[in-house]
């Protein structure tokens, strides 16, 4: 199977997380988001581990929270001793609404607005992520307001190529977030933020992009941002303390997708890390990076219903769900590929498009599936490593209400965000 | 302009059926959605004036309600004496809760759940839009239960490619929508439907794709839906008294693109409907449509103010808003274009790629527009076209709150949905 937490058993019922998944469908109702929480809390203890192992005290990673934001991450990221990286004012208010200590949490955003700024500074949020001067302009005006000094950091574009989708690709010069090294911007931005009464700036940022496999990318930022850092201790004097290097690692949706061993690949990086902070003379900095994917994408899976089986003579068969691009947008979006299993049956392949029940045809959540010959109407059928960017990016397109987010835990399975009702989406309207 | 309710007065204030923009923005904040009332109801009128004038009575267009679903948009579709298209429970939950009777919605959908089919069914829903087979058996089994006979059109795939987007391009054979007629399953549904007790079989539909200007579209369709619906009177005996054609006519989102002068284009259709009718010596079926777009789109204009302007030498400028992919998520999707004007300024353009504030790269509205080079954080920017498919698809992506939909009416503004605030986001986390 893709992961270890997916296991069928001798008579061929899918396990996720340990628990037969058909009886999680009929006891939550589908379409159902599942999220093994051991998962989430190992896939932190990798990081968190690294980091400890890796680099100086006080370095670490931020659950970059747009992933899954609901209140139960941030609780699961407080135990662990993880940051977060939130990139809103709703992000916030569910970290701060689980109780998460707001000086650890890093505001993110290449649009913050005034009253964002304002809701941020008042709940004493741990560090801005700066993105460009109008931001840092109002920063510095609403902390004098507030009579505080915040912590700071720049996000900046090294002009990295990560190769991965172009939508996700984030940290090249031509970028909507930051300002870039190439065009002396950066060192622009820099010194209006060292310039700043009411902020201290503690760091720069960066972000190559999500879905990262290639080897050396990290290694390729490090290249440019330590050196970068080092030019600004030489034109202005200040050594600055944190480096934020984004992130983060790739995970697998396919079975033929390579796995990364994140805690080796962490231990390259560091070591790449300390021979440029050597080679420049520069004093190692904190790190920070930022994973979200990799955190909680193969902690999820969602689990849907089948409604019908088309199989059109000469053309391609269909089994359509009761889910689809409303819970989880990322085909329509990306083309992004996903592992399909059925619930309990392993009989004979059909080759088919999973399709969703949205009245768009582009609602098809997998093509060229393999699904046993006799799925038919009320079978439960499963997609796997949705975990990352599917809660948070679904919408009520066709006025569906979202799926029920349901975690799996060894000390009792409990709801951790409701199924919306009909009445839930009534309740704006007037 | 765009459109003749978007004008600039002599100072170059931008005024949206009659309103200043900025004031509104003022007003209500932003994001925000407008909704001209007037329009909504001129375009409704246009359809329901050509139906009554070109088919036989008991003809008529059918709002395609998820292209904005929401209370207001269905008391105004009662009063305009529209049936309303309704995709999922949703939908028709929304539509009753505005007074909208139950008899003049018609249930669509490739994935009707037997919850969704019980539910329509004891809410007394006009008529089932049947997908298929399974379908089919699921709702005579519920109508048995519930000692009714229910209304039913069944949904068929013509073949027809009318050149429109890949996404909305709906009736070809391989689709996961209805029932092939070139594979002669079409008919299998028929006479499956027809033998049901608690069925009545009124008619058949087909959808082509949406945003059709093609010229002849229709009038293709037409030249396969009735020779079928003949077919099926010698084959079966039965006289199906209603042909559904699905929707609609293309809108326009650029200054560039044709319009489609919708009466008379409806008109040429009527007079291609009553020879092909003549011709097959068949009784003038009473005729419905679909128009969802073409009824709410120009109504609409999205309001954002500008968070920061960023200039990139050698490579781009980029104006960045307080929305994005979360209250529009069409240029993600489709790269589907808008036009975009300033509320304000006039002056000299400057080339840019309207950005979002979602921390994703992809998260544009528009690329390559022109605003004048002295836009600036602050600035108020809006984006036409926007009534149909932005509020429907509209997520929480980044943890964003959903924008309010302020409807301008002649007889006084109003909130028809009211902004999406965090403690609404926060309200299904436990």
């Amino acid at each position: 199977m893709l992961s270890d937490n997916i296991k069928r058993n001798g008579e061929g019922v899918l396990h996720f997380a340990s628990q037969d998944v058909t009886a999680l469908a009929k006891e939550y109702g589908t379409p159902l988001y599942l999220m093994d929480e051991q998962r989430i809390r190992s896939n932190m203890r990798m990081y968190t581990g690294a980091f400890a192992a890796c680099f100086r005290p006080g370095s670490r990673p931020l659950f970059a929270s747009k992933a899954a934001s609901f209140k139960t991450i941030y609780r699961i990221a407080k135990d662990e001793g993880m940051g977060v990286d939130c990139v809103s004012c709703g992000e916030i208010a569910t970290a701060l609404s689980a109780g998460f200590p707001a000086e650890n949490i890093y505001f993110h955003g290449n649009c913050k607005t005034d009253a964002d700024i304002r809701y941020a500074v008042e709940n004493r949020v741990g560090c801005f992520v700066v993105d460009n001067a109008d931001e840092l302009l109002a920063l510095e005006r609403i902390a004098a307001e507030n009579g505080i000094v915040q912590r700071a950091m720049l996000r900046l574009a090294p002009g990295i190529d990560p190769h991965t989708y172009a939508e996700v690709n984030t940290g090249m010069v031509d970028s909507k977030f930051g300002a870039a090294v190439e065009t002396g911007q950066a060192m622009e931005l820099v010194r209006l933020s060292l310039a700043q009464p009411h902020l201290l700036t503690e760091g720069v940022h960066c972000h190559v992009g999500s879905q990262v496999f290639d080897e050396d990318v990290y290694e390729r930022t490090l290249d440019i941002m330590l050196p970068f850092m080092d030019r600004v201790r030489k034109e202005t004097g200040a050594v600055l303390p944190v480096l934020n290097m984004g992130g983060g690692y790739g995970v697998r949706y396919l079975e033929s997708d390579r796995s990364v061993d994140i805690p080796a690949r962490i231990a390259d990086v560091a070591q790449h890390f300390r021979s440029v902070c050597a080679a420049l003379d520069f004093p190692e900095p904190i790190m920070l990076m930022e994973p979200g994917r990799s955190i909680v994408a193969d902690a999820g899976m969602t689990v849907y219903t089948v409604g019908a089986v088309k199989r059109i003579p000469g053309y391609k068969n269909y089994v359509i769900v009761d889910g689809g691009m409303g819970d989880n947008p990322r085909y329509a979006l990306y083309k992004a590929p996903y592992t399909v299993y059925h619930a309990a049956k392993t009989g004979a392949a059909m080759r088919c498009d999973l399709a969703g029940r949205c009245c768009e045809s582009g609602d098809i959540l997998r093509t060229g599936v393999e699904l046993p010959e006799d799925t038919c109407r009320g079978d439960i059928v499963c997609v796997c490593t949705t975990g990352a960017y599917n809660f948070s990016m679904a919408s009520n397109y066709n006025r569906l209400g979202r799926p029920a987010v349901v975690m799996l835990s060894e000390s009792g399975n409990y709801v951790a965000v409701k199924r919306e009702s009909i009445e839930d989406m009534l309740e704006r309207d007037v």
